[in-house]
């Protein structure tokens, strides 16, 4: 990442995959950003589902387009917005966010997330306010706050075969065929326990209000150093959510011969195999997202867990 | 504290409240550690429960005995253990360790477990092995570890009213007579919820696996700098437990009318008026303890919560 | 109860208790009985606390009063609601259906109930909708539908100290003090486990949705012919809700010296000893709603636990 | 079913699949039953994996067997089982006890479980006391008890695409791929809500000690006439387990275009389609175990799920 994010002068837009119904807010801010002379970068797949952004645009290299002869902008791919983007604004729900994370992760370019439909934990600022944040945005009034990636790497034989990063989750569960699958745990190399489940959630504090908290996971704080391992319908009934610090070295290791995966961010699935070790850890990168002036984590999951809004007492 | 705790000179004896059947383990471990040159000091409830202490030893003040003529120790209370241990060994269960380390939270006494029966979390030294750690202890082999100690205290019409320490958890919950209270979560100033339950557990990560666990908590791990909230059947079923980061102020304000009390470890109770507010936040002091060669956290949930207790494959 | 419910001439009308703003609602009930020829019935508590209907009510015997010169009542209490009404109509939230409930239990008046404010699981009628209801009501289009009640002695020391009903719920818990308390539960007469827990839900279906639900308890349909048994922050992680035959006799022995006592629907408190048995068993007798036309459970339930409101596919 | 099982004089048996290791069982058995004048039938895979009984046993027609010069027996598959024998003896664990019961359902063959290691739920004999039991089984000293079976139709484009029963539970969930699948719930016929989660476990009170357990299902006495739908991490916190009278009609209807499954007892499986059907209902046929004189399901609760053993008090 180029200059601070305080002033951005190069904006990426990311919208959700294969969804034109996002193509009007995404060429609204194109226009206003290039009506304040802000460099518009746009993601190529995302440039191909928009039509004003035309389907000619070259992957990998930058294509320039004009917008209604009014909007300059370059039809990009990630790695382009890693390395010019000041900051890439994201148009669509939590999941879009989470791919544009782990695609992202490694150039700390700044996220900020645009919902539109209801607010996503992730994606906090509603379409209707988006212009009007814009100057927000532009003059350094976002505020930033850091999340923790886990990165992970699959063991077989000894051997890394694969290599990944989650924002919200790694999940280790049973395909579709078993209904148990069995596994060992490891920190810090110390064996904590074999398990019999569907599976183990492991979560960061910002995948904590995602799945985990389906599987009766305990909510963290995003700026908890922690992750939660949380078991899938374990057999054995004693079998409860920890939080360990995020300075662990996580291992699980397959036992079962039968089907099982593991999930990055729901979005990502490798089969494993037996013998397979999942290793996890705090990755070296972390994302940075940014937020309006007025965010505020708890007024967020007041909301999106409809707990009381106001105060009562006097 | 004089001195490092790794060569200790002085050692107090502090056993179970009101429990004779503490008294061989007691006498025992005050022989061994006079044969080996160390100074004995007794707790002095302690020393009136057992026979061969002497009935006559007066609280506050140190009182001379002599253990059939061998062991030199005096009677003492809690604060001249805080002036002068370098160690204190609790022989008891969990409940009689909490009761020790708050007492001596503020002199920074390390604290060693010695359980009678069942071994427990914070009392991990079996009767039966006592006497062989001596050695180790007397050596500096054991390794110690912190603590987090929440502080709190109520305000009631703008005045600080009392002001405890807990190690376990400090839970603000329902009297004898309503089945609900209500009450308003703040952290840090911001309004979080207001909350139609039993109670709310907040817990450390040592009281994760007391009663909070019970309560569908999550288990945190020592290191983890962090502080459960945990709700005792809430009305609205979306209330789950958070863990915030330990730097939180946190603050419960009463809004019910009908009796509701807050304990500390569940050994200490106050009953809390309407609008009274319990501020609860990371204590200045926290609680070492120190651990045998060999100790594991993991081991020790393993065992407690029946876990199977090794690895299966190959 | 005279005759059958389904063309009632005589209806009582219960109302929230020290509740004067439920006095509209009852007066206009009042007046559109009297105007189709009802007699009406008005209980003496309610009576007191409702400016029209007079402070000068006689408790116990009847007292005859015109409301506006127009409708003709009389205020009398539960024992003559039970002896002369074909239905009672409850105007306030589930605890006054509650009361109401167990008040007349052994008569057999149908039940309507009316709420002021949001619906409950009882009073599923709303205010706005009532006076249309009426003549649904008066010809005989409401639905019946029976709830099992919780019949209940408490035992010491041989002797039946007392007996008591309820509708939702029978709750042993731990009073203000004690943290956790102790006891043995049978059932027919077998021995099923010892529990240290903060206490015991014994829940009908119409109680599932009630305390059971916030302690994890798992909703019974109410013609489901069973009883729930939900434990309260169980000190042991495998204690989970169990549900049994209404068929089966419960006792319930307490082992603890500390405070402990037993609650009915939350509304009556009794202290318990040590060594008390609480039996529970379902009563000879069970409360019967009424529901207007359209009522339906899942409809309730949906509501009440906000559930997706439509089917979505096609 | 011929006869009464009360005086049985053909006795089916039935061993784990694929399961050599159960064969000195089965002949200790066969050898048993025969001395005592009863004629055996080996299920004929059973008789496959057990060297004594031979290799050549025509599966489908019987084939006869000498054991050693002794016992007479003769392979047969199930429909001959269920012809003929008036009890099956299983020898296995849980699994093969579903197994059998599935196969047997339509014969009204009551089963009787032998427990090679640890006791099942429903194999409840332990292999070291089989023998001594077979006295009071052939004597009519066992007890019978009847389990609800669950039958089920996958309906797709309005026809009966497949029919299936289970003694355990009916599991739709997501494959391999999605995270979450959406259907909809009625019962009788009434929209109950529709929900994105991993799943719905249907489980009758057999079942209900299994999977549904672990995914926080309530337990269910098994005479109680109920059956449990849990969600599998559910989206909507709300979403709670829910017990419905055994007389309901279920239907499950699939909305999500990815893969979904239905399982039955976790051991047949079905690929489901968009918009099929999953319809539930309480099979016409039940299962009969016997049990062995001093039998009792709390016993057996008690053990598996390590409550305490005895009552305390006096």
């Amino acid at each position: 990442m180029p200059q601070s994010f305080s002033t951005p002068r190069t904006v990426a837009l990311i919208g959700k995959y294969h969804s034109p119904e996002v193509a009007d807010t995404l060429l609204a801010l194109a226009q206003a950003l290039s009506d304040r002379g802000v460099r518009v970068l746009v993601e190529a797949d995302t440039a191909d589902n928009i039509a004003g952004f035309g389907a000619a645009s070259g992957h990998g290299l930058a294509t320039h387009h004009t917008l209604g002869g009014l909007a300059a902008f370059e039809a990009v791919d990630f790695s382009v917005i890693g390395d010019r983007a000041n900051v890439a604004i994201v148009v669509g729900g939590d999941g879009t966010m989470l791919n544009a994370a782990r695609k992202l992760a490694r150039y700390k370019v700044p996220l900020v997330g645009v919902n539109q439909g209801r607010l996503g934990f992730m994606t906090d600022i509603a379409r209707s306010d988006m212009l009007s944040c814009l100057d927000d945005l532009l003059e350094g009034r976002f505020t930033p706050e850091n999340r923790l990636l886990l990165g992970s790497e699959v063991i077989r034989g000894g051997e890394v075969v694969s290599a990944n990063v989650a924002l919200n989750d790694v999940v280790v569960d049973k395909g579709a065929i078993s209904r148990l699958i069995e596994f060992e745990l490891f920190i810090d190399g110390e064996f904590i326990y074999s398990l019999r489940a569907d599976g183990l959630i492991v979560s960061t504090p910002t995948g904590s209000t995602a799945y985990s908290l389906s599987a009766n996971g305990p909510i963290l704080h995003p700026t908890l150093g922690g992750i939660a391992l949380v078991p899938l319908c374990p057999h054995a009934l004693t079998n409860r959510p920890i939080t360990i610090p995020d300075s662990a070295a996580i291992e699980i290791r397959i036992l079962s011969a039968d089907d099982s995966r593991v999930h990055f961010d729901g979005q990502v699935t490798q089969t494993l195999c037996r013998y397979d070790s999942v290793r996890l850890f705090r990755s070296e990168h972390s994302v940075c997202f940014l937020h309006p002036p007025g965010y505020s984590y708890f007024a967020m999951l007041r909301q999106k867990l409809q707990w009381s809004e106001k105060p009562k007492g006097t």
